[in-house]
């Protein structure tokens, strides 16, 4: 009776396997956050203490999945690289999403609790991630992945500074703020803060203009075989191992410019 | 600057849609419980307050999604059935793997706080889902799907209880009581649990022998129109409100039989 | 040597498998036939004697797959209906293209040799055809599937009878007619071809009007189980005979009212 | 009308679009060409009139397709391979299939009827094919991939020789040949041919045991911007123009040694 009469269904089941020898880059982001934020009274335009969790859930993430080799946030996003090697579920897709962003989820809530035990999470309002996975063919392009989003940090958090200083020390109403930054350029926006408020955006946290950098530094993988053939199951699981072990590093720092990738092309290998 | 020289990487995303008219089931289960259930020292074969924590879990993504007409679980697994007519997330695959993944791993996080106020989670064994979505075009195949999992259920339930009774009750080592059990029938493992044990099969709880099944009852919607035109904007949110103030039910009872679906049409409309 | 090591690269091979019990249309159509019809000179709007090349490679076509039921045809393109139970190439859609347009094709290439002996293809201007393949859950969808064509059929047929005939008879510029044709109904487009040429467009032969129709006639398809099992191999392939020898009818009718499907149910069993 | 109600029904149409900077492989085939072989009494193990055939038919294809930048054929097969910045239908899936084997099948059946004035083709034989394509992300897995069919041609290249020759020198039946040849060794192959009956393998026509190499010859291609910015309109219309007025040379030498890709680095830009 193992096999009922029903278990035709499964035929239905479709699969979709991300190509080899490919980058993978999942991306999670919080889902409705705008209302999850004010909910929680998040210090505005940025909150150290969010920012600290959604870093601490990045990091226990990478921490339980080696395979990650990179990975960049900012505000309720992360981004994660995946090495060209990394046969994680066989690349499913379905599965790369479930796990993200079921287990970006279990620990935001986890940290959560430990950084805010004041702020108890509420079941009308909890903290959920949407996950997708993207596949890049080349290195250029994962350069070019990262840097789009460390410009989408810069470009907002100019914005959100601008607004946000404003409204509250400005004593603009949020459209009033709204109109007088549009169509700024970012000198606009820079001027606006130095001129009527004597804030130099330079002098701004790292954190907030950067946004924030895992990486697992130098995990010393192995030499790809000269003959071009592919590793052993052991050597597999002897990189596993070292991967496993590396260390996981946080910055603030540009990865726009090349010096962060050059001194790191094992990152691509 | 909004649109940086970077953003054309936007342009290797994908996105699965799911045709119209065609019903989605999502299926969820747990990741790697039979180490969460030992660590946590579930009850054998079956925990109900675990199993309480799952069905409020369940409850909640219903309630949250009026698009969920009918959802089964056993275990650490459910499955939901979306409406024919569903326009959640355009029906777009990533969207529904992660919000189904994310959510029924928040709640149950949530859940578990109140209904195990002793057994706090710890970082190291945090509970967390994995999600797919599969298509069925006919009536007949949601029915087959659903019958598939209860037979599943009972299929488990029997083994697992007629091999923890002769662990614990029998005194044999998992291991033989595996070797006792191998290649036995339904009726083997019934007349070992009566003949050796006293217990009637049939005497036990049926939330353990037939699984949960929620359903919104009765949400009277609205009649297609005659002349086969969509409804419009209007009439589908009202249909919507309609969905979101129908009850839901719990029930263990038989879904193979069709006694179940002749007094609920209006799951397939 | 029968495996090489080179042999790895097939794991990049992807498949798309169509689900069951759902209906494909495969619609062909010609690639560039703008140009190819003036390299040989149809006659305009219509010409008889390519619809007859193209209506005999679809006949071809259809006598060679039992499983296309239905097919609709107008001018260089054909869409060919699938019946639900169809395991054509285990429903693998790149199997389905490339057979599709690979065999039009060829039959194409046949027929016009014997259709225009005095019009030898030439190298530089040789019939070839795009396909594509579309699954649709219902009934309903089909019978909209096919009437969205015979309207499309209607539109482009009245205006290029108007067209042709302000250009021909009215000795008008074809940017004349197309000025003149802008932004009329069709009722303004009757008139002018009754008022100004005397040409009552119901007088039109059908087959340009309603375009054509292959209809697998009257298989007596076996009777589904009533206890909802599947057919037995042997059954599948005695179904597969009777199909191959049903008697394939062209018409020149109404698809988009009931009646033509009311007398043939069967096209959906 | 133009939008008839019906319309809606293309919601239900899917595209597959293949990623861009990935090297995308068209393999066509045959189909059923051991039937066809057999109606047209093609000679064994190889026709020489028919190998050129398929050789002229994949001519006319890569100087149809500009993209086209290498091609490998043996017996009824041949692989095509679209430079990496190839933008032929947007990379569409359903288009690249139906166009390689529509204009395959059209130019082979065009061809056929002069290298063969005196065999026709009958309408109950034509010739087909399918195609299918395959993404790689790396020069590496494209040279393996034509290593891979370049083997395969020498295995069956082999082993078809050695077949025919106990048939029709050794007066062996079929069955009996396969028996003999069955577990055997390229060495033991060899031996056979030469030992038995006299043939020197290696002195076979390399047509026959290499198989046939079309490529673009030195189309001298653009220079990539150094800044990494993409090519413009313009610059991208200049390249096809080198593309299509470059020459296409035929060969029947190796292609696994790196001799030949390492004087034909244009392939992978």
């Amino acid at each position: 009776m193992a096999n009922s009469r029903f278990e035709y269904v499964r035929s239905f089941e479709r699969e979709n396997i991300f190509p080899q020898e490919t980058y993978l880059v999942v991306r999670v982001d919080g889902r409705g956050f705008h209302k999850f934020s004010a909910e929680y009274d998040f210090t505005k335009p940025n909150d150290l203490d969010a920012l600290k969790v959604m870093n601490l859930a990045a990091r226990s993430l990478a921490e339980a999945i080696p395979d990650i080799i990179l990975a960049y946030g900012d505000s309720d996003e992360y981004s994660f690289l995946l090495r060209k090697n990394c046969e994680l579920f066989e690349r499913r897709e379905s599965k790369l999403i479930s796990t993200f962003s079921s287990t970006i989820t279990a620990y935001y809530q986890h940290h959560w609790s430990v950084v805010f035990p004041s702020k108890p999470l509420k079941i009308e309002r909890l903290p959920t991630f949407d996950a997708r996975v993207v596949m890049y063919p080349t290195a250029k392009l994962i350069k070019d992945y990262f840097s789009w989003r460390q410009v989408d940090c810069h470009i907002n958090n100019l914005y959100n500074t601008s607004f946000w200083t404003l409204v509250e020390k400005g004593h603009l109403t949020p459209k009033e703020a709204e109109e007088k930054l549009k169509g700024t350029l970012a000198a606009d926006k820079n001027e606006i803060l130095f001129k009527e408020f004597g804030i130099n955006y330079n002098n701004e946290p790292e954190i907030f203009k950067k946004g924030s950098i895992l990486v697992r530094e130098n995990p010393s993988l192995l030499a790809v075989p000269e003959d071009g053939s592919n590793l052993s199951e052991r050597q597999k699981q002897r990189e596993m191992k070292k991967l496993r072990k590396s260390k996981i590093e946080l910055y603030h720092i540009d990865i726009i410019k090349e010096d962060f990738w050059s001194t790191r092309q094992y990152i691509f290998e």
